[in-house]
């Protein structure tokens, strides 16, 4: 029954939205905290995030759930509005949601376009008139801000054209477990110095590892092509991030991958043909050639000896060897895993704030403080 | 465990479903009860499945949801069939399957096409002998009702080319909510004696509000363009609608809207151009022009001063001006969320009406007698 | 709360998953036991499966569930990937999942094609490291094969061009209920020296029908039209399945329906033109012309006067008078509800196969020995 318990709180997210005033174009009176971008987590935030779905991680893994992740989102439904296809994205939030009690409901884009025979306002208020949480993977990232911005239930990005926050956080994770801090307090990622070496397209998913590594003291080294390299508003965002942080990471730009990769403790890269692109892939094959990550390049480049690989795949052969990435340097497997790690974290952090900001401390009382141990 | 208490029943269905000599084509031995249109209902049923939404709602929102609509549908496969794109109607019948502890199974038309590939009858038997409810979104009403005949299983209609009775509910409760009684006893919608003006196309949403509306004492003044008004047998069949009804609502139809929005309480619409008349489009817009709701067309009509405007939603800018339909006139979104509590409602009356129709005394006892609260 | 017991194992599952030497392109090290074909089972096996089916539906019908039962698969993520459509396979499997208190999440062939833009090693890895299950719908049987080689969890061929395991199993069941064992001890299937007669294409509905016939000692004769035989590498496989039995069922091929029916219990078919075959429609309605089962055929043949009629639908026209599907004979409607049935009785034998498998003492003598009765 202690499961059921945890219903209240969807009722609230509900109950909230009838207190707006419908009638008037207004946004919703307590405005929810969402995940859009990791720019949208302080330092401390994104540690805490990551040091959450680590600890999830290991406490599951040794065979006991805890009740207030398993019935986290006990009798919620999740939407989850994907206008591309994805598995690593759909299975990995969808296994969180069902791992910690919720229903997820997928609606693909012939199911729904966000804008798309209605407006992203009216979309917005019904749906989170129905819905506890709205996950949506978007193409231009403005769809997904508008969304957050009408919504009156938390929204998390799985990917825009922007930004892939869940995959940073995951992308950390598996950094935390490759790097494990000796400390023991204060505890943090203790990851700052590190540094990663990006050999490939500036995407997405580079902008937010970025932001992240900026936040937490590690250095980035991007290596692309020429005319391929970070957009100058995307630097302009990361250098604000980096404003407020003592000692941030340094993002550095080159041309070379050998440069880039000098003192590297990791290699990463994705695809360079990303969806939507498809068109452009004869010319962008010939633009990237030299860029296939390989242990010569590790070598000649002056990586660190025991430097590893990431990806955050699907992979394609010409953007890493066989030998890497079915090497004993790859934490691709490892980090795809983490993508589910990651989503619970992100729940549980989603569902927590919102907790806190709603200063509901009946249900933080349950939830979070008298978490029993079942099996 | 409470919960589990109420696989019982689902098991139930299907044991009912062997009882049948399969080998012959013939009817379910107990035809369990069905919603395909409002007319399947007695006004009291009506009021009775509204209330019932609305104390639900209430509950439910207070934070206290009760055992017996959390775990209604624990355990059982909710059959979701639609065979066109649709945003309110599947996120709210799959949220409220979702609350009430269910699992929406959906069947878009590339899943399964009712009497495509395989005859209806043998869909239905098959359908119905794994699942616990169907909800089935179609074209043809036959469709639905040929469903329904077959199924050993309740079926709901989500939408056909006649009726959309899930809306219909959604809609008096919105009407309570917006009028409420003050009387306490006997307990009732007291609606009777208020109008409302249809301005736009005559289409399904309006035949099952029409047929609510005579139930329950509502006077509905439609204006259509000439050539678009209630079709005969449609008209016939409110007609037979009021006949039991001691004082039924009247049904007036208008060529002129000013007309029909004198002395409304509502003024309601919905898009002049359904799924499948887009080749009409140009054509329609020029016969619909002078029927987008305004203020003006309230004030210049004569409608009561604290008119209220409604829409099924998706809304299209032609039909009715933000004004309105973002003003505080407008009970749009409140409609909108309705559709959860109208589900909600549905399925809590379809499981108990079976539930007295199999006289199933144990479940009754536990289901409706003996609801515990819960957090 | 002791539902949630449950949870141990899947986490269990995951964290197999994480002792593996990711980087390196091995096996996983605890191969789990999959379901890819008949010919994987036992005699002893495959009759365990179908009793326990035969079990399961008997005890959840008289209205009580057992808790192992309902909660097999609780707060469990089982990836179902379907190439193609299908109604019985899906709506199976996923309410048999639901039934058993897991999640489905259904992948069609627009979120994921197994091999279409990534290698089936690497989506395998990842898949298998998010989810406790997969149920696979694919073309070519090495598909699934691949999928289930480097899976670290259960994989369940759903259809393949080869096999239709759960299609067999539901099938035995439906023989076991029409011609009950009037043996108390030793428990059995006792279907040896029954016949079935297969009367049209030889396709992987018969290959696992004929599978499993020879390892309980039935007898198929199976009449095809000239060309469209079992093939010799099929017709190897069966002989070999047939060696370790000591009394295995007789397979006969044969060219004319008369002879194939001579003293069979069962008749039964199945589609001339499988999904694919669309295009040899016409070519195969003229090959298959007097291959129609019909009351005449059985007569003029010889069957058992009490012969009875099985298919695994969708059923045409073509295939089967009306006469003999729609009458007394026909046993379809019951088959095709025991595809829930089966599915239960398969993940049930998934689930405690690998629970002995990796010799789990704690969650055997929870799920198996003390299954306490819940209403």
């Amino acid at each position: 029954m202690a499961s059921l318990r945890f219903c209240a709180p969807v009722i609230r997210s509900v109950a909230r939205v009838s207190h707006r005033r419908f009638a008037s174009a207004t946004a919703p009176l307590t405005s929810p905290r969402h995940l859009l971008s990791i720019a949208d987590l302080t330092p401390a935030e994104l540690t805490t995030l990551v040091l959450n779905a680590a600890s999830h991680k290991k406490t599951i893994k040794s065979g006991t759930t805890p009740k207030n992740i398993a019935g986290a989102l006990t009798g919620k439904l999740v939407g989850m509005t994907f206008n591309k296809r994805s598995t690593r994205t759909r299975i990995s939030t969808e296994g969180a949601v069902v791992a910690m009690g919720g229903h997820p409901m997928f609606l693909g884009k012939d199911d729904i376009q966000l804008g798309v025979n209605e407006s992203l306002y009216d979309t917005s208020v019904v749906m989170s008139s129905m819905m506890s949480c709205i996950v949506a993977r978007v193409g231009p990232h403005s769809d997904v801000a508008d969304l957050a911005k009408h919504s009156s239930v938390p929204v998390i990005n799985a990917l825009s054209d922007w930004y892939h926050p869940l995959q940073t956080i995951a992308d950390f994770l598996t950094l935390h477990e490759a790097f494990p801090s000796d400390r023991t307090f204060p505890v943090g990622l203790d990851l700052a110095g590190r540094k990663i070496a990006w050999v490939g397209d500036a995407n997405n998913v580079l902008f937010d590892l970025a932001l992240g590594a900026v936040k937490l003291g590690v250095d980035v080294a991007v290596a692309t092509p020429k005319g391929y390299g970070i957009p100058k508003s995307m630097r302009d965002l990361i250098a604000a991030a980096s404003e407020p942080t003592p000692t941030p990471g340094k993002i550095t730009e080159h041309d070379d991958p050998l440069e880039a990769v000098y003192n590297a403790n990791i290699l990463a890269t994705d695809t360079w043909i990303s969806m939507g692109q498809e068109s452009e892939k004869q010319k962008r094959l010939r633009d990237f050639a030299g860029f296939q990550i390989t242990e010569e390049m590790g070598k000649r480049g002056g990586a660190k000896p025991d430097w590893k690989f990431m990806h955050c795949l699907p992979r394609h052969q010409e953007e890493v060897a066989d030998e890497v990435f079915y090497g004993s340097r790859s934490l691709v497997f490892q980090e795809a895993e983490n993508r589910l790690w990651a989503a619970i974290g992100t729940f549980w952090w989603i569902r927590t704030q919102n907790l806190y900001a709603n200063n509901d401390l009946a249900a933080i009382e349950a939830f979070v403080v008298n978490k029993g141990e079942i099996r």
